[in-house]
């Protein structure tokens, strides 16, 4: 039986609840499908909302980017954030308005972040290549000395964390059922272009096919 | 010319500023490309950040729920809140791995949202729908006097806010032209699914090509 997550204040959703999920395994698979989350903090004036990069290990989610970053520079505060990652999987079209609805999967992470130590930076850069690009990183120039002191790699705990999802089919009332319209999921996959934008075409380690897989893994 | 917003304190962008834009016509493009927002908002405890399906009309940006949820309470509080939009590309691949980006563009609109008069609501859930399927609201079963009063439909206006985007080629060093290794663009984009689930199939107003061509309009 996969662990569940403990529900807290922050976690628990109140409406449509039977939409919502502490199991870590599900929460684990919305998250390995997205490539962006939504980091949410609040600088003391304003609240920020800032997309980037992510990419999970074990039970931690990982993010990174320039030291010069705002949003790196805050989290290093300890501030408390909520990170929101989403993932669209179909319109859903009812016979009546009232039903339309997508098909998607929302995650919330609460929690701080906490920065990596400057050795284990090349690893967690890696695993991140990898997670997109399986076995592009043997062939790149790998970072030197500069460019990972120029680097900041954070980490949050998913911990405190809950999804909430819609999946399957419209659900109409009865009395509209003879509604003359065409009713049904149109699904939608973020999908790799089929025109890519070579530069360099003398080199053979085109990863096309196996990023492909990767992206197609969790939507089809 | 296109207009220009106002630049405010917290729209500036300080670091990597040549990829911000204030004009109004690529902000709206960006918009307009999305399907959800994230609004990140702090109840007086704690920050959250909630995606929700999005769609502008001239200057404002509209979203919609039940007057139960949590995040559309909130809002009528006249709260400040961050809403996110963004957009994935493509990963750029370089030769070196710090060169490795993704394209992409990212609006932030800043400020409070105001509630849509109940005599206004269906012609704005109207515009939703025809944005995503032309045609299709003629044919479904329009709300009636509960479903709407059910709904509260809300909207911000798009005055203080900033894009930030990546496009084209990868960057790499001169020193690493040389690398043996694939670089270029591997484009991504959100796509409809060629396989609809289709629940009723003896009606005739598939949307299925009209809105195929709104998803792709903005990303082919």
């Amino acid at each position: 039986m996969s662990k569940k997550l403990f529900m807290t204040p922050r976690t628990q959703v109140k409406r449509l609840k039977e939409r919502a999920d502490y199991d870590q395994a599900l929460i684990f698979a919305a998250i390995d499908e997205a490539i962006v989350g939504v980091i949410a903090f609040h600088d003391g004036i304003n609240i920020h909302a800032i997309p980037t990069a992510i990419w999970r290990e074990g039970e931690y989610l990982y993010v990174h980017g320039s030291n010069g970053s705002r949003l790196l520079k805050h989290l290093q505060t300890g501030a408390q954030v909520c990170v929101s990652i989403s993932n669209i999987h179909g319109f859903v079209l009812a016979r009546s308005a009232f039903h339309h609805s997508i098909n998607y999967n929302a995650v919330c992470i609460y929690g701080a972040f906490e920065i990596v130590a400057e050795s284990d930076k090349e690893h967690h850069m890696k695993n991140f290549m990898e997670h997109w690009m399986p076995g592009r990183w043997q062939h790149v120039r790998k970072p030197n000395k500069n460019e990972l002191a120029a680097t900041t790699v954070m980490r949050i705990a998913i911990t405190e964390a809950v999804l909430k999802s819609r999946q399957g089919l419209p659900k109409d009332d009865v009395e509209d059922m003879d509604q003359p319209v065409w009713a049904g999921i149109m699904p939608l996959h973020l999908q790799l272009g089929t025109e890519l934008q070579v530069i360099e075409q003398s080199h053979t380690h085109l990863p096309g096919k196996k990023m492909n897989a990767q992206l197609r893994k969790f939507h089809l």
